[in-house]
């Protein structure tokens, strides 16, 4: 265990043994700190979004196939130009020393391991540099949680570029803070430094509340800003936090290389619609104009079959990394993703689709009528 | 504590710090006598519509908006030709002296401070004149339950018009009592004095039963009442618990100012319809033609947001007031308008809407279709 | 207590005190003995039929109604020609010597007193005569359960007509017992003699358990016999557990002077649909040609409003009396009546429905939609 | 009790006393050791399907009929040219020796005696040939594994042909096994040889996890495996795991005899639809041309029913026979037949329906609509 500002943070190292990633959630529980767990977990207000992300994954089943004459299904897809053996990302996730006390950079081996997409967050534990450098030249996006500074974005754009990111995923469901009671109820104080903050001149993010965090964070986010940032590092902008088609085909006309459906795991905006209730509205909007990552709510390997077939060529999640994380380290983050990987490859099997193009034309039923 | 006809009344002043209003219930529970809080909380029969009043807030959701190129919402808006700082308000509660020694006058104080409009009960446990006093200018509704004596209802009405009072509330939703066990099961009797009710002749309503009081009340209502009402104050006349098309345009053909959309906080008719659910019809049917102001069930931010996109143009709510004045006396009041509209104010941000009227626009979104 | 055949029969006669009849069955399983119990409150198999009538009625919604100028509902009816002063009625039950040593003819005591229609059971503790003298005057009407055996047939019909019965309900739906577990778990065989087995030949139903009760009966029973049993008695004849249009089009067809839709309180098909759910199609197709009779899952006032809003004219239950019979004998059974129709009575007042007819021509809301 | 590998066989041979096969459950779990019930009893994943499929009964539901004019309903049957006593049929269950020493061959005693149609497992207990004898010259189909090694294929089917089985049941929705969390939790590995694979090269399965018997099988199965089992066989081959109206047709047009609509009883891909809830559109694309066995979830003689009703000719269930197996051999076996057989009968009458043709062309509700 390693102590920082007095906080406990795990630092195991070890192959995971478990059974699904719900199961991650009681154990995790058990070796990260309350304030962390709390802000880990939580959802905002009474969590009805949060649990309903999940709970929406039921409205709609998938169709077991028979005579499908195929066999070996491959998760091997492509987005964004790149190559990724799952479908499976990791959603960009803040302060993941609260977890682990190598933070991101065990997250991102883990991630590399799996063959998976990494995000950075902007409040990242460790820096751009060395999240990046752990990756061992897989590939990493980078989450931009905008600043009223423009100095300080350039300045994160600019580590990101040095670091060989390749995309910007840009948080549009962010402009204040979700009203999240556990860390309420916890006083919740981030007690591990914001490395990118840090390294910047405007204070290293530790004991200040999730609020005050956000209080140096941009309210004001339109169109022009994606047109910006995609003219300054001339990457790929993805806009997230997006739930409605109206606002996909606003961020695509802004220049957006990718749409990031999602509702930030019900940690924003409560009484809002589970994530995988609007994106079929989305997908049709969209159009395979540019791809769509999505997250919320992602448990299981039919989740991710079902955002698939809903129209996601991505489908990323946080939590379940974050434990795995905490229990195992580079390690165990492996393992949440290959655990995923392994029950989306059944599901593909027994749906009759060999590949994720296929998972992707599969119809969903949904009953009851 | 004050003790008054043997019931202990709170006498508490302070500012107070709680993390939701839900949480407020189980606090006051434990300072509020049985019988008292049995009355302030409890519904009609087995609570269906009580439950169901909060419940259907989840048949809509918000739909979170993204490069909506805004910050600092703002609450303040108007109706009936008056300015708030917030669309929320105090509903029209009966004997507010069961929770707390200054009853309305406190509940009148932490409104006015709120910048939120106050309507006062006919049952009020302080009278007209002093409530009113207590709002130091800030404008307040009254509230008629109408009597079947109409020099008591003149006199009621005199009473609000020397105090200032800008509008008239007609409870039309309880002719009669709602069959609420809670009061049954305790044996409830008022024990506070209703100050409008010892001015006058016919009895100070303490040691009765609310089926006694209501015996007084008209049971008759119709909408030559409306205008007699309208006629003798010449102010503003709001037709309290409208529930169908039918009836609001029917209150409005008889000169109403405004429809209250309402079923009494599930303490009326059980097996009714949630408020929530009717309202989008009765805005349609009322088409801008007079303010609609709506109760029942709201416990968030986003229930208020959820009201307003649905129709209302003024949102309001008892029992979470009412626990505040218990805990806190004015400033407990005040507190719960305050948390409340700040819970508005982030979903405002996060659904990007600037402005009330932004939000009285927003489109909700129905899942499961 | 009355000890008959080693069962304990309840003898109280009392006035109840009591909050709603739910809270009745809770004291009446402390004083009937559970085998007696069992087969009161049970229905078949899991029972989700038997739950399902009760929570079918939040299917719909009773509109609270403004502005209707109206005071004093009355809850006088008329149908079959008669007069009640309620719509309430007691549906034909077996064995209420199971609940209560006087078992019918107390009974029929409170049900007259409440001025309502009581209906007898063919396998009643008491004869028909002592339950119709019990009744002093009051209308009642005869449930027949057909007998293989039409001379017994006839022996029963005699006595009704000479018992001066206004009708007969001819049972339809049991043919066969419904699968009751409660009764197989008990071993439960009828303690107490049926005393109109009794009166002829068969033997008294003592000592029996209910699938040899029903074995005597008549399984096949077709349109012919409703004009049979009606020219025999000259007496209209209802046609009992009607759950279809159709059915209900064939027993008038065949002459029969009302349709009585009933599941039999989820005593007899388990899986099949909750009365309620029915009746709005059923009076569709009948149209007003006879009257309906409704019973099954009704333990509120806004049960009996929206079955009355949906087509019933009289509106039946059993349980909620029987357990009134078991705690207060006659004046238990009259107390649930008139508890059950004060209810209704608010629920009137609060609908704007001054008549029963106003109740029938009432809309109901189905939220949500 | 009998001690096969250090595992605890039931070797009960009775007659059960229950009251319904949900209770069987219980009672069973009492004797069959913890890996073996496991197995069993367990589904895949979080076991939303498994329970989804009996769930999913109560979206429809029997419509009681009233003057039906019959008695004494037949639960006699034909399919497949065969006689049936029952319209219920024993669904191809692995490894019964898990719990009855005796096995399949009790299982087939049991079946025979009820009636009804037995299906044997490839992965077995006891032997194609044992299993046939043991039925006495009732009817059996032969479920068929398909292996990779077509020499064990023919083998099997030679054997099931000089078995004398009437038709050859292949699986079509195992080409991997499902995510069963359960055996995972209880390291199960099959402690009983599997008699058809002892008998052949391939080892006896004892000692292996499901995963390595799944390893052996075939995951590449197309329409050409049902022509070329019908060809070699000259028996009708019915296609199970069918779940969409599509995979039906496809089977039909490959030559297949029968479909068997089935997702394993929530044992494969768990968040796919209830058998129940596809089946009418399975049986309208199907229309008759082949008879349709289903299976999943059925506990109840209701559940038979509507199943039936919506298109079903046979109606197969595994778990309660098998939890009848273990508490009473060959006797417990028959004893759950012919009590869902009495269920049924129950359920026919009070539906008016004297045949299995007449419930198949009964029309089943859907309420809340």
């Amino acid at each position: 265990m390693t102590v920082t500002n007095g906080y406990e943070q795990s630092d195991r190292e070890q192959k995971l043994d478990f059974i699904n990633v719900n199961d991650l959630e009681k154990e995790a529980e058990k070796i990260i700190p309350k304030g962390g767990f709390g802000y880990i977990r939580g959802g905002s207000e009474d969590e009805w979004t949060l649990r309903e992300n999940t709970l929406a994954f039921n409205h709609a089943q998938i169709i077991p196939r028979a005579l499908t004459d195929m066999e070996n299904p491959s998760t091997d897809t492509e987005a964004f130009g790149l190559h990724f053996k799952t479908p499976l990302m990791m959603a960009p996730t803040a302060a993941q020393g609260l977890a682990h006390a190598k933070g991101e950079t065990d997250t991102a081996r883990g991630v590399a391991a799996a063959g998976a997409l990494m995000a950075q967050s902007t409040y990242s534990s460790t820096s751009i540099a060395d999240t990046a450098a752990a990756a061992n030249g897989a590939p990493q996006f980078f989450q931009l949680y905008m600043s009223k500074d423009w100095d300080f974005n350039h300045h994160l754009l600019d580590e990101a570029k040095k670091a060989g990111i390749k995309g910007i995923i840009l948080t549009l469901d962010a402009p204040v803070d979700g009203f999240r009671e556990d860390d309420m109820r916890n006083h919740f104080q981030f007690p591990i430094p914001m490395a990118n903050l840090t390294e910047y001149s405007e204070g290293d993010g530790a004991g200040k509340g999730i609020g005050e965090i956000y209080a140096a964070a941009a309210q004001k986010i339109g169109p022009k800003d994606i047109e910006r940032i995609a003219e300054y590092t001339d990457l790929p902008v993805i806009a997230k936090g997006i739930m409605s088609p109206e606002d996909a085909l606003k961020a695509i006309g802004a220049g957006a290389a990718g749409v990031y459906v999602s509702n930030h795991g019900g940690r924003q905006l409560n009484g809002g619609p589970a994530s995988f209730d609007v994106l079929p509205s989305i997908a049709a909007a969209v159009n395979h104009q540019v791809p769509i990552i999505f997250d919320s709510g992602v448990r299981r390997g039919s989740h991710v079959f079902k955002a698939l077939a809903s129209g996601a060529d991505l489908v990323a999640f946080g939590r379940p990394a974050i434990y795995g994380l905490a229990l195992g380290g580079a390690e165990g983050v492996q393992g949440v993703f290959e655990h995923l990987n392994a029950e989306l490859k059944i599901d593909m099997q027994l749906a009759g689709t060999k590949t994720i193009a296929d998972v992707q034309h599969a119809k969903l039923a949904h009953f009851p009528a």
